[in-house]
């Protein structure tokens, strides 16, 4: 394993609890409703959106108006048809707050010292620079699906990444909680890290999280991948 | 003056000073060469090579390329032709490594307690992430000419700003030391604090810093921005 230059993550999910900070935010202002299920409904429009893009039914359009979309088509369903426009740009805004997994903060700074970190999520510049802001997050760069105006999986996303830093696919690794977002940064010869996640979809759903033999690092957190890169370098 | 939401910084004499920087790394490994004239000319080159790009003759080409063409371009007037590839591509990212002003670590970190901040330069991004980096810049976003594909003064950057940001341009300020760049964003409809950088050129060729009563704010250094923006805020 050469060591990477240049780390770069996927975010919802894999630094941040989008299930557990939006089930959250609903209990706190919608008691009534069943957040868990409003979670998981929110982010289940997440693909089928971004592939009405990507099929170009819809032109380039932004992850939070991508959001705002699935927000009203699901409101309904949950008896909040009402809901008023400031409330529903407030409740939008709840993808630029939220919170990092407990490990984080303290991983990523321990990543910075040996390696750029930059985001590489389908989440806007502004969402996520935001979101940087309000959790922490020391980014070197923000790096999105917005500045190549292509989604992931699009191999563009991760070639476009190591082309702006002028490296070699192979000196790059996405760091990510999912194996679809790896396996296409491997089909385009990224290095892979898979982070464990389990309760990514809260805790009543939890995911797989077994390894996946064509990753080049498993780990349990930010800190274990931490643990296993030093490893690596100072061999 | 309605406070500005984010502040989108000029870099190249703004934050970081390119003529020390350069002539202190010229002095060292060519002690042989004029390092003040090498310096100016350097960057002398680089309005020229940006119209080309703007003008159709180039494609979009990053910075570090047009720096590394005007590098290749001065080297035989300086008696470096014979200067090997290894030493000229290390040379060339002198523009990673540029030193930042006094004021300017300190002076963003207090911004940023207030404000989003970001770069808004026609350095690329894999070069303002490295500079950052290596001087402690404590930027929230990493924005460039790149993601826009247009070099300032092209409106595209101006707007394309604050558009990332789902933001009125007269809610976005460029700081800046330079009444070019200044006066393109005024006319985008952005506020402007113009920064003082007299010893921009160096000590032997210093530059008017007089006020333009344009610019909403004008300001010794980064310290004194703050100092103002803070007034403003509090009144």
């Amino acid at each position: 394993m050469a060591p990477p230059q240049l780390l770069v993550f996927d975010v919802f999910g894999t630094v941040v609890d989008w299930h557990g900070s939006i089930a959250a935010e609903m209990a706190r202002l919608y008691p009534q409703v069943d957040s868990n299920a409003f979670a998981l409904a929110w982010r289940a429009g997440y693909k089928p959106t971004m592939a009405r893009v990507m099929s170009g039914e819809l032109g380039w359009t932004r992850i939070d108006d991508l959001h705002r979309m699935i927000l009203d088509d699901i409101l309904p369903g949950f008896g909040l048809s009402n809901m008023p426009e400031n409330e529903r740009r407030s409740l939008n805004r709840v993808w630029h707050r939220l919170h990092p997994w407990p490990d984080v903060v303290a991983g990523l700074a321990r990543l910075k010292r040996q390696h750029l970190i930059s985001t590489l999520s389908n989440g806007n510049i502004g969402l996520l620079t935001h979101m940087a802001k309000h959790a922490g997050l020391p980014w070197d760069c923000v790096l999105s699906a917005e500045v190549f105006r292509a989604y992931k999986p699009d191999a563009r996303v991760y070639l476009g990444a190591a082309d702006l830093f002028d490296l070699q696919p192979g000196q790059v690794m996405l760091v990510a909680a999912h194996q679809d977002d790896l396996a296409a940064a491997r089909a385009s010869g990224l290095q892979t890290a898979y982070i464990e996640r389990p309760f990514e979809f809260g805790a009543q759903q939890p995911k797989d999280v077994s390894p996946h033999p064509d990753n080049t690092l498993h780990a349990r957190d930010f800190g274990h991948l931490a643990d296993q890169l030093d490893a690596h370098r100072l061999a």
